[in-house]
């Protein structure tokens, strides 16, 4: 046995990167999302009952009578070119037209957020994100020591005309890029309107700024259009991130990037050295998964109980959740935005919202500063419908409780 | 189509860690490996032939049938505790006693040398590694810009004596680390001697050193007995990185590090940023595999074809290699490096061998300085015996011709 240790006797060799980096609240989360006692709104799990599973089973036996050599030895760096083929199809559906050669298949998109932040953030460089934004992407571009201003966000997605005040005030030190989740924002649940997506296009283009469009939620609309990705507006000035986490499955860890050549370039140098390359098996599956149609079918699934559940959740929410609570309409995707009064903070409440026994993630996680603390994320897309309708009354009794101890101690007109 | 770009618009945007990032020169290699008609011993590829293929279909099949949903879904940065436990079975056969509490699973062992690069390496900082050593791992090294310092290595492995003066000469800046690759090393095919281990735990427990134990090849013992790894000897100052690449499938991706717990603790808040977690279908596979017994199989299976391709190797370097040339007698793993005489330079020499239709890794790749110019790394482990004695005589054709042109212009004196 190693000794045990209680102090860290290595503390001394750690990087300054080391420094920087954090645990996402997230993940320290998960160890109450095993509890089955608690109605689980902070995971960000997608449902996997609704895959296709006699499929799942004759898809993987096809890629192993088919390609077992082929999926047990090293693969491309880039990424296999039938797999890449197979995605522009799927990317396709949303109107935007890749081309294979201009992609790198990823560890999941998280990976394409990390090797991104490495090959472009110098520690001090500014970066502009939305606020709320993705906690996985924060946690990626911490680690590289960026200046993060954030953009508030609004039933139309980014505030764009936020956004040009803010490139403003950084003119002399342009940021290296503005992140956006367009689609069925997480954590905030909103989506990103055509009229505003054209015009961030141009200030894009007109102050030659990059931008990084995450779209991991677009093939998960309930209901409206599909609007044309940022990407199909400007493929010099976006680069542009997919992952079939969402939609076939997170545990087969298959995500991509669509950019500009040098781009691609630069990411497959350093994902040979992160990991030399993504595991054959998982993108072999994936490509014969996606030409089989089985994406469709398994939407086609998976819609219906996800808008379900959505609605159970917004129907919920109205009638147990007191006056002065606002939360987003998500047309699509996996998470609720909500926000309460000012003055109530949602990390604090949380160890009472776990004694009623139900989870949710502080707004606090999802801003690189201390902003969204009255906010948090519900995820509507794993738990069941009941589980839902019962998560969401436990919920409102613990907010009701501590608006109530607020207003008895007077502490509501802060 | 996005525009054609021939120069990089880009550039202003990289970080300077992008500038420090090298493409492996086997990768490029790679691209020729493709031709049928060369020999490839430039690669690093391990045979796939000898998987017992009924069994791995079998596995992957128990894992969808029992274990989908898990499959599927997202899982624990830190690895499953299942595969860790049989991973330990799999140490133990080397002498190695380690607890899956101190492990972290990664995307094959390369991800685990990103992961610890970051943590510890500032630039500037500096590392000792052996000289020639994985050029996989300098890569991920020098994407953080350390200063490296290189120790040869004879047929027993790095010169530890060597070591302790470069340590003398280091005083003021202690490396971060010393990277080992203690068995059948790549590329130099040798072994580090059980005397020469315990003289380099020593040094590190004098100096506070930590060392880095990289054992992708220990399994692959072709003779003699397992001798036990370096962090069998001291736990608090040895990380130990481990994979299933040369013993299971590359295609996998599954490598391993057992380490003090804060280490591990480091490296794995870094890989959630990294990738979240690994494949758990990649995982529940390699540990239904490991647990039937299969690694055993697959090396009886394997060992058997890789010593009569090293043998076959060997002799036939004796009959075709002109005088001056000498070779490492390796008694495991997949490589044999060879030394040319001083004034050959190898990477120079190339284009001719492919023209011959033979192919190789120049030396200088496994150096983080220009040095080993006159030496080559082969592969034994994947071209077929006949492909071999063929391979080597082309390549005898190539050093012959190569020697003389230098004799006949007087150049081989200097």
């Amino acid at each position: 046995m190693p000794p045990e240790i209680s102090f860290d006797p290595y503390s001394s060799l750690y990087s300054e990167a080391a420094q920087h980096m954090r645990s996402s609240e997230i993940r320290d989360l998960m160890s109450t999302a095993g509890r089955k006692d608690i109605v689980p709104f902070s995971g960000g799990l997608p449902s996997i009952e609704g895959l296709p599973k006699t499929e799942v089973i004759s898809v993987m036996d096809s890629v192993l009578k088919n390609g077992l050599s082929e999926a047990l030895q090293y693969g491309e760096t880039e990424g296999r070119y039938p797999l890449k083929s197979a995605l522009c199809k799927l990317m396709a559906r949303e109107g935007l037209k890749g081309e294979p050669e201009h992609m790198l298949i990823t560890t999941g998109s998280q990976q394409a957020l990390d090797l991104i932040s490495r090959i472009l953030i110098n520690p001090g460089d500014a970066i502009v994100t939305e606020g709320p934004t993705y906690v996985g992407a924060l946690c990626a571009f911490t680690a590289a020591a960026p200046r993060v201003t954030t953009i508030p966000v609004d039933e139309e997605g980014m505030r764009v005309d936020l956004l040009e005040e803010s490139l403003d005030r950084l003119q002399d030190t342009p940021p290296k890029f503005i992140y956006v989740i367009p689609n069925f924002h997480n954590p905030a649940g909103v989506t990103l309107s055509q009229s505003r997506r054209g015009k961030l296009v141009n200030i894009a283009e007109e102050r030659d700024l990059l931008i990084i469009e995450d779209n991991p939620y677009g093939l998960l609309r309930f209901e409206g259009n599909p609007i044309e990705p940022i990407t199909a507006r400007s493929r010099k000035n976006v680069v542009y991130l997919g992952t079939l986490s969402k939609v076939v499955s997170p545990g087969i860890r298959v995500g991509w990037v669509l950019a500009p050549p040098p781009i691609i370039e630069r990411l497959a140098t350093l994902k040979q050295s992160a990991d030399l390359c993504s595991p054959n098996l998982s993108q072999m599956f994936a490509e014969e998964y996606i030409n089989r149609g089985l994406v469709e079918k398994n939407m086609e699934n998976l819609k219906p109980v996800y808008r379900s559940r959505r609605d159970v959740m917004l129907s919920s929410l109205e009638e147990h959740l007191p006056s002065g609570c606002t939360w987003t309409k998500p047309r699509g995707g996996l998470f609720i935005w909500v926000t309460l009064p000012p003055y109530i903070d949602t990390r604090k409440m949380l160890p009472l919202a776990i004694e009623e026994k139900v989870s949710y993630v502080p707004g606090s996680a999802f801003f690189p500063d201390e902003s969204g603390s009255n906010c948090m994320r519900l995820n509507f897309s794993y738990p069941a419908e009941e589980q839902i309708a019962t998560g969401v009354k436990r919920l409102g009794k613990v907010i009701k409780k501590e608006i109530n101890l607020y207003h008895s101690l007077g502490l509501d007109r802060e």
